[in-house]
């Protein structure tokens, strides 16, 4: 069964208090967007890596890739006004219908290769597989500014890869964009998917503040002290 | 209205693959204890410092005060077998019914001035001021192995401190124990107090895991660095 990544960068970097988006910001000295593409092309899973860009950061993307001697092969895709809509774009251009894809967040550097093989494996099996992590913390409900405690051990955080066969995903994404859509697992229930979540890792944060790209670059440097 | 922070330090360490309980772990050159109650004491609040300990690591702690030259005011308390008894023990030495007391993990030490300084003069004009984070990242229920998707935005991640008027959560700790109160607003909601949550901050992390640890040191020196 072919395998696809697609990786989506669309971010504007709001959040970072910096005009350049998250996905181009340096992690250990080169972007995180790079980092990201290398951790699914050093994967013995292989996959065919398509990367969603807002349209007018792709020459840019470009010239960085040649500045920083980049060569891992992958496609580019322009992406639309709102997440959905990029992921859309990406879907449309795979042609195979016996796929499986990882659909993962430009910003998440730090996917391992053992959360790229499951997701990849578990999908194949059972059509979706989304990874996710328990709570380390306590969690409470906010209704009309008054909260009351819930059991942690009842909910997950989600992270991507958010991993789908392909032509499930494909009739999730036929449907009309939406608020609620804030992932491609709330998508795919919508469509009447069955989500099945697979336990991620707490290393594979997400980059959206300055610090969350210093802390990166601890983890970064860690992993690389241990394999060498 | 005086002023207490009771610094719960029970911990185990079975999370860290360590023998070393995670309060005496090394964090930028001195155990996290150490840093944790330095963030109280250097607070223009100046509270009286209770540190609940497990009572056959209250030798041990007094030996690193010794060694490590630590000399800020506190006072040790024996822990319980539970969370819940180690607060009900450190709460049961406060005299003075006027007063406040902020009660807070001891592998928290990021906690910072302002949250410190909220948290204090939110619950002694409101009764209760519990530290809160929104989610980040999108948020599933699971029930019986399936999952929905959950809007984040009426969530939050509860932290500590957690600050109560003194005659309330001493009221609230009146109970018994119960597997339900994984935190103080769990036994204070029990009791029928109002929760009021205020908005602390991403970088007042609980450490559990030795990745933990390295993400603290990176964000301690990066506050070292902005100060300096």
């Amino acid at each position: 069964m072919k395998k696809y990544a697609l990786i989506v960068a669309g971010g504007s970097g709001t959040r970072m208090d910096s005009s350049v988006p998250k996905q181009f910001m340096i992690l250990a000295g080169r972007p995180v967007l790079m980092h990201t593409i290398e951790a699914f092309a050093g994967d013995q899973e292989n996959p065919l890596i398509i990367v969603v860009l807002p349209a007018d950061h792709i020459d840019h993307w470009k010239n960085l890739c040649q500045q920083y001697g980049f060569n891992i092969p992958h496609q580019h895709v322009a992406g639309g006004a709102t997440r959905f809509q990029s992921v859309k774009n990406g879907l449309e251009i795979i042609r195979e219908s016996d796929a499986v894809v990882a659909i993962h967040d430009g910003a998440r550097p730090l996917v391992d290769k053992k959360t790229i093989e499951q997701s990849f494996r578990l999908a194949a099996q059972h059509g979706s597989a989304i990874a996710a992590v328990p709570l380390k913390e306590s969690l409470r409900k906010v209704e009309h500014s008054i909260s009351s405690a819930v059991d942690r051990s009842n909910f997950r955080i989600i992270q991507t890869p958010q991993t789908f066969e392909i032509k499930q995903i494909k009739r999730a994404y036929a449907v009309g964009d939406s608020a609620e859509f804030t992932d491609d697992a709330t998508v795919a229930e919508k469509a009447g998917l069955m989500i099945r979540l697979f336990e991620g890792s707490y290393e594979n944060l997400k980059i959206t503040t300055p610090a969350d790209l210093k802390i990166a670059e601890t983890l970064l440097l860690d992993r690389t002290k241990k394999s060498g």
